[in-house]
């Protein structure tokens, strides 16, 4: 029964039964975290073969001959951008390969375009003002960037199918400050959401008012699949060159959830009208990437097919991560109808709406019981959620066994705040 | 004899000579390289070890009990700290340890600055002009990153013991324009010359008219000795804050010719000011550094004494490909006072002035027998030497054997620009 269609004897025992568990568990001395979105020890276990793959004495030289141990090459050793250009489905041609992180990435291709423009002449700094898209709820470290830089960041709705696309082609086509757009298109950072085949081609097909307006498409979760049946991406690559947009889209990606958080390899993919203008930078910045890590990875995993194979091992171990967290809160929230979440089919976060207004409340009492979440806000551009009810769920750093108590809380401490809500008991 | 004191008879027989060996160097049909300072297969093979310095199964923990596989630590593992403190002679909370460039470190302070400044409220960008000061010859992608962002450079002449102090302190006193002063104060690139001590007493001495004047301390070649007496340099960052400057210097270094060139760690030392400004920008930039590559450098090379200890092998390998250098240049042209160069006692670099108006018809004709050098100009911004007679001679790369040829062309090739310049043969 929903909450709302209680009597008021059912509303005080749902409460003193929700005060009772909630007093039990700080009784506990708890203290998990379930804020971040680290892959767990098991999981890093299942690469170690992959420093392993060049080891001494060995053959250290790409498949081209180029020996990796030395100076060289910019955009990466031949077989790491293969790998990377099957990963996303792209020509080698379109791939930078780079160094152990996606996030440095798009910081750079942004801090690039401040100084020197996405396109010729057109320095960001140089314009009265600058803004981008973020669908929201979304990435933190994504707003992050804007925030540094002084972007104006416009916050979308989010919505089942990807973000709110009549909003999207009518401001990008109305305003050319707007010169970007944040996307975590699969299992989308926090909701888990796929976006849908219409939403990437309307995606290709966008008219935007400035002339030097980027997506950056952080497919982060590309192949960060939980079930035989994954979901599927549309390319977004090839849908805006059908459509005239050729150099519109970015992508990224790493086997920073694949590999090694921190000690994995990241790559773009590209026009090749914006791969060139990313090399010509890059040949300021450095001499090269680290081609002793790309040849780690390349040997290693060989292929899509070898990264598929992979990532079924993580799944086996994530699953159960993500079934004890929707299971609880289908039996502890379910009937209740103050809490809403999707069922994700892969990447590492689940979001939960609690009711409007509640979501820093719950994050404090979990706080004050022994358990850290994301702070609430944290999934809204400059950390504001105007209806206080996003909050990021990361269940796959703790084991089961501390995650089934840390959802259980957390359930609790959503309709610990429910009811107070209801009941006018907090100011 | 000198060229210019021989008779007619004389200068008409060497040129005969002197034709007639580079006839036969070209019927050679040579293809050597001395243009690049990277460090040849067998000095690679030295370090192999470092790869295998963690590898499965093993214990993937910093000492600080930090598992280095995982997302985290942003300014570098503790052990890596401490080696880079030791390495650059400061303490390790003025260390931050990065990835695998150095340069991209420069790269990106600057770039930084353009945007935010290296001060606060101060961008670059916003300034009317910007300058930076560039003891010439110099290390030509210390100029490009200038080039690219449009600064001005402002070239300060090299001498024996450093850059012209006169000129640089006049200069930094009187124009506030003037953000700061490329420097590899070891071993210079491409000179080999070491700054005396009174020359780094001085730059710590500096009162410059522009509040945010940094000087970019390349310190690239810190401990790259080719003899066991090696040079010493003073450290900048005592000397800076001992005389007010303490923000002044950040000082830069990497392990690319200590272990892997591209597949090393770099770091950087400034004031604490300094770093917690750096941090604020990567804590946007990356999740955290490499600390993989940063566990297996700190677990084989431990400590300076291990570092030193494993370039006296690399000192091994370098100082025949340097004497073969220098006794060739003694023999072939000691005697004519047609070019001038310097005995550096480590580093990768030395230089050679031809006669004025000489150096890009060297590069020339060694390149039209078959041995590419770097591009004449390349010393100096914007590739401009004001009198075309600097070239850099990269010796470590190609074998002994092959090095030797490539200098004695070299050397027949000084004689012939010198005897043609000589003779008004060229217009």
């Amino acid at each position: 029964m929903s909450l709302s269609s209680m009597r008021m004897d059912e509303i005080i025992a749902l409460k003193e039964e929700t005060e009772r568990r909630y007093q039990q568990f700080k009784e506990k001395g708890l203290k998990l975290d379930m804020s971040r979105g680290k892959p767990g020890a098991d999981q890093l276990d299942l690469s170690m073969k992959v420093l392993d793959a060049i080891s001494s004495p060995d053959d250290y030289n790409s498949e081209s001959g180029f020996d990796c141990r030395n100076y060289g090459i910019l955009d990466g050793i031949p077989e790491a951008k293969r790998l990377f250009s099957e990963i996303m489905e792209v020509s080698p041609d379109n791939v930078i390969v780079g160094g152990n992180s996606s996030l440095n990435m798009m910081f750079d291709i942004i801090a690039g375009a401040m100084t020197h423009g996405f396109i010729k002449d057109k320095p960001l700094m140089k314009e009265e003002k600058v803004k981008f898209l973020c669908p929201s709820p979304g990435y933190d470290r994504h707003f992050s960037i804007c925030q540094y830089f002084g972007i104006e960041m416009i916050p979308v709705k989010m919505t089942s199918t990807g973000p709110d696309m009549d909003a999207i082609e009518e401001l990008v086509a109305s305003d050319a400050c707007i010169k970007g757009i944040w996307c975590v298109p699969k299992y989308s950072n926090p909701d888990g959401i796929t976006y849908s085949d219409e939403t990437v081609i309307r995606f290709s097909k966008l008219k935007p008012a400035a002339p030097d307006f980027r997506i950056f498409w952080d497919n982060a979760y590309a192949v960060h699949d939980l079930t035989d049946t994954p979901d599927k991406l549309l390319n977004i690559i090839d849908l805006c060159r059908e459509n005239g947009n050729e150099d519109m889209p970015v992508v990224f990606t790493s086997t920073s959830k694949i590999s090694f958080p921190g000690a994995g390899v990241a790559a773009l993919a590209s026009s090749i009208n914006n791969i060139n203008r990313i090399k010509k930078r890059l040949s300021m910045q450095t001499i090269g990437p680290d081609k002793l890590n790309q040849l780690r990875h390349a040997r290693y995993f060989k292929n899509l097919e070898g990264i598929k194979a992979h990532m079924k091992l993580h799944a086996d171990i994530l699953r159960p991560k993500f079934e004890i967290v929707l299971t609880t809160l289908q039996k502890e929230l379910g009937d209740l109808d103050i809490a809403e979440w999707n069922t994700p089919k892969g990447g590492y976060f689940l979001s939960v709406n609690t009711p409007v207004g509640c979501a820093k409340r719950v994050v404090e009492l979990c706080s004050e019981a022994g358990v850290t979440l994301t702070p609430a806000g944290a999934t809204y551009p400059l950390g504001k959620d105007p209806e206080d009810k996003n909050i990021r769920i990361a269940p796959t750093y703790p084991p089961v066994s501390e995650l089934a108590l840390a959802i259980e809380l957390f359930c609790i401490c959503i309709k610990k705040a429910a009811i107070e809500k209801l009941l006018g008991e907090r100011a």
